[in-house]
């Protein structure tokens, strides 16, 4: 397989700073420049705190992908920038792997239909962490054979709410599939009041804050005599690389545009 | 939904106790005979140590299809009766599901030919525990994305074999995803011997033994900044009721015979 | 070391079965009699459903413990017979170990007086699991360097009661070493109702309800860049014995009464 | 309470960089100076890539100790300086608290010495993480009451040996309080080579390596009918601060040398 070229759009935030890392050090692909809002004409290595990679940087898009003729866009920008670059990279036959959150449903529509007249994948996912996504894809599945479910989300003292945005997903995804019910002893009672935890549809989720964790979620199933535990820990951004190594690769033999990164796994 | 009226043979095994206690207490289910290889003619509370159950017991397994009508057999004896008890319930228009290991593969491809001529489903499930088949197909997808692999089992200290059968086919299934791989630092050292556990194609598999353990296992996956972990804890029989009572209810709507419960989850 | 003669008060309960196969099975403790409110005269073999043992009841206490001449006297009844049994073993050189709760401030100090005066050891244990007495002491250890704690109870769904006595017990004896503090962010916000669980003093406890679960709790420690757990997972009532046996063997070198598990553990 | 003064050496490595971080947020500490062999007369915030702090650099120790009063010098050096570093403290008033390994008895009992003599506390600790020093304190004391052990020490894919240091560290502190012992069946069969692990004195030690793991520890105790857990998960090197922290705190009410974190946790 020959290499894939990369152009990288929001090379200077968290989830770019590690995009870069990553691709430059990637056997099979080939970082060829970055789009950023300044510093047209210099190189990465140019830049203080950055890698000291010979990459160039353009402020114009198009003129990026015309004279690199990249085969994948990576764009870590926002919902304003993300649609602009995805319809220059459709004009250049590029295929945009994105990674922003915020895109309506009408961006959407519009965006796929344009991806479908030029033949040319996309990818819009608004969580690369792998592991998370297949925990919330197996949970769903659990769910329909162990209805009985809890969910237990961990994360360090400096978040703000409770419960986290992926338990609550999980708990969502969990209602297609199976109807509320009463969980516990239908008599049960809290001698001290929140004791139960947080309740969706039947469903109890629970938030541990403490110093000395990151970003930790299990996902508790329970029949008669056994449980069921898928559990998720993540340590550090570098974990959203896998999703989009895995997107970059697959977006190459799509022909249309997939929104969430648990539509391409089976 | 009417009824479902269920015969069970091997109802004093400790898997059959369980089954005519879950079909006994189900109210989707009605228990109308058990077969068995002695006591034609009396009835199960007639019988020391099994439940004050009005209902029949039959040695002859035609005379008991023919007279009762049932819907569903449940067989939990072995592969020798297992084969007749299949043939009689698909000649007197009934759907086995079946709890016995060691069927061949002819025996397994004559009982489809005869499901699918009669249009009888029929269910042949070597391990019911359904928590444990979805921890395996689970690992199985999961190890696509995370090819970074190790089992921890964990059971009681009566135990002879060491990894668990449980452990082994687990990493076969995986072994069929992804390519043999050498995990861990390429020079890491076994300071004491045996400390890396067991190995399959690069998978490591770790066996504890303890009192107050029953049967547990736990598949870890790691990826850069994050691990997923699915674990399975089972403490009793009880635990494969849940299996038994799917396949009885999935067996309905087959008209062909499918082997291993992991074949009926999606 | 000698056999140690042992007598039973209490066999026929829950706890009673467990401590009968457990002093027969015992190479150094040897049963020679158990005490019963009936069916004096007769031997445990000849009640159905106790096991097959030649051993004598006895009615009477002191008849029993004055023909049997006992090491120490097992007893598994109420605070009521308890007290009278203790003083019955005090009387006739007989170290007792009682299992029983519900003893008042009066009735212990009383005890240990006559304990004292006979100098003969004596323990009385409300919670015989020894697993869970010492995550208790070490939970109250590691508050003090560690003190950001939560407790996650997980128990069988038949459960009426959340938290569980061993968790509000654990968490009690947390505040006597650690002052009450806010844990988590100070602007934290609940989005939905009961997700950081009930509170201690700052402590957040969780109760998780399933079945497949028996009985298990972790109390989890939180400092920078690191966490403690500590988890006691029981999952039958054979789990009191290893206590029951350390409390006989530790109170033939007793000469005073002692209260709690936890202050023979050392 | 008034703050402490307190200098640090080594503050380039990367426990001296945490240590800086430290003391400098600390609220009742007060960084005064630290001791460096360059750079005398430059202050922290002159050299690149360290904190903007307006702090004094010393190459002479004993200049730094005379001109700067403090209470405590926290030296991360190395065993040679870190000797050196301890006598410079003694002679000025100052209670060293030293986290180098490598120090032979002879070093230690004539430091203890000087330290008596001065009535001058010290301590000396090879390992600040303070939850897995607890992890160790406990497990000691839990193997005298359940003899079962397993460990499991989970660490990331770049690490060579295995088992763990800690791991070895904790079985031979369990050797100490109980005897050699046959775990597992008698009779028990190793499948595959390796499964149950490398042994020390019946102890079976597992470890598991892979990428998105840090550094993690279980020390597993079974008894009849139930598991006893301590873990301790490690995140980075951040958390040997509260153990540095604590000594600092400590140290000031000492008048003798301490060798080894556990021994100031009661």
């Amino acid at each position: 397989m020959s290499q894939l070229k990369i152009v990288i759009a929001g090379h200077r935030g968290n989830m770019g700073k590690e995009a870069v890392k990553m691709v430059s050090n990637h056997k099979r692909f080939e970082l060829v420049a970055v789009v950023d809002s300044k510093n047209t004409g210099k190189k990465i290595k140019d830049i203080e705190g950055l890698m000291p990679l010979d990459i160039p940087i353009y402020e114009d898009i198009d003129q990026c992908l015309s004279e690199q003729e990249p085969d994948v866009l990576i764009d870590l920008t926002n919902p304003k920038f993300g649609k602009k670059h995805m319809e220059s990279a459709f004009n250049h036959g590029v295929r945009p792997v994105v990674g922003t959150t915020g895109f309506t449903e009408e961006d959407i529509a519009e965006l796929r239909h344009l991806s479908e007249s030029k033949q040319l994948g996309a990818i819009i996912a608004p969580n690369f962490a792998i592991g998370a996504i297949l925990m919330m894809k197996f949970a769903e599945t659990a769910a329909k054979y162990m209805p009985d479910v809890e969910i237990i989300e961990r994360h360090h003292d400096r978040k703000l709410d409770a419960p986290s945005g992926t338990a609550i997903k999980t708990a969502q995804l969990i209602t297609e599939v199976r109807e509320a019910k009463t969980q516990g002893h239908p008599e049960e009672k809290e001698e001290l009041q929140g004791a139960r935890g947080a309740d969706i549809e039947g469903m109890k989720i629970h938030s541990v804050r403490m110093p000395g964790l990151v970003a930790h979620q299990e996902v508790l199933f329970g029949s008669v005599g056994q449980t069921l535990t898928i559990r998720h820990d993540s340590i550090n951004r570098e974990s959203f690389m896998p999703g989009v190594q895995l997107a970059v690769e697959t977006v190459m033999n799509l022909d249309t545009l997939v929104y969430g990164l648990e539509n391409i796994i089976d």
